[in-house]
């Protein structure tokens, strides 16, 4: 299964592609989608431009997003959401179900514990994706969470095969 | 020219479409597209539907959004910041320009004063563009910020006129 994990920004977008098989993990592609001025409407229309060519390339079977972290600063929440929105619709556009995980449940599942800091992802992803160089913290993240939804993926499989190995 | 006015919510998105022409106004549209349930990105990828239906449709010149209103409730703000990228995208896909307007800014233009209820905004809306029925107070808003963007547009064309004869 291939897998595109996205780190949602208006500045920058992170994404990372990973192929899952028989439980092995491995690297396919990452990058950052990068957007500047003052046009909301055209930074918009640029994230979902870029983001787009990404999916048509690599075509992924599923994806996941990182849930935007909410904070008393509005103006910073309300950007954050704009480009999120793009983030979801996306891979929505694509016939793709999207995950979404909090950033603690990204950093447990690739770290194991739920505070790491933004070195120590990047120091996992690497680990569990050989050869695999991130073009930014964005895209580490972005790699993160596709490792995240690889497990949580596999996990629900193994459960669904226990339920029906036990009927 | 015509203009569509977009009032973006994840709920109900409003939308209104006018026609202003040697100073006058005109109703030629307004609705309101909604979506409902727990997927997030299916419902940004229903709204993005429905409204690119609405352009494809009556094709408009130009478009305004109005600005989300940014308060202490941060999961709010980031539900209707993913709705608003929808918003500014649809239109920003078309090639149009996209206005942005303050909600004082729109109740200012369409009512003469900053601060009027949603009731008052539709009382002028309904006498500023005769016959028309609003859908619903979304697409009463959407209508008053056609308007509002109509004003500014024709000020802006008096003020280019006016500097270009005095040269």
């Amino acid at each position: 299964m291939r897998i595109i994990g996205i780190d949602p920004g208006l500045r920058s977008l992170g994404w990372g592609v990973i192929e899952a098989r028989n439980g092995r993990l491995s690297h396919v592609a990452n990058g950052q989608c990068k957007t500047e001025g003052r046009d909301l409407a055209m930074r918009l229309l640029s994230l979902h431009t870029q983001l787009s060519a990404v999916m048509a390339h690599y075509a992924p079977d599923a994806a996941a997003v990182e849930q935007t972290f909410v904070n008393r600063d509005g103006a910073g929440t309300l950007k954050l959401g704009q480009a999120r929105g793009i983030a979801l619709l996306v891979p929505a556009q694509a016939g793709l179900s999207v995950g979404e995980y909090a950033p603690n449940a990204v950093k447990k599942a690739v770290v194991g514990v739920g505070h790491a800091d933004k070195k120590q992802v990047e120091h996992m992803v690497k680990l569990q994706l050989p050869g695999c160089a991130p073009a930014g913290p964005d895209a580490a993240d972005a790699l993160a969470i596709a490792i995240c939804h690889s497990f949580h993926t596999a996990t629900a499989n193994r459960l669904a095969a226990a339920i029906g190995a036990g009927r």
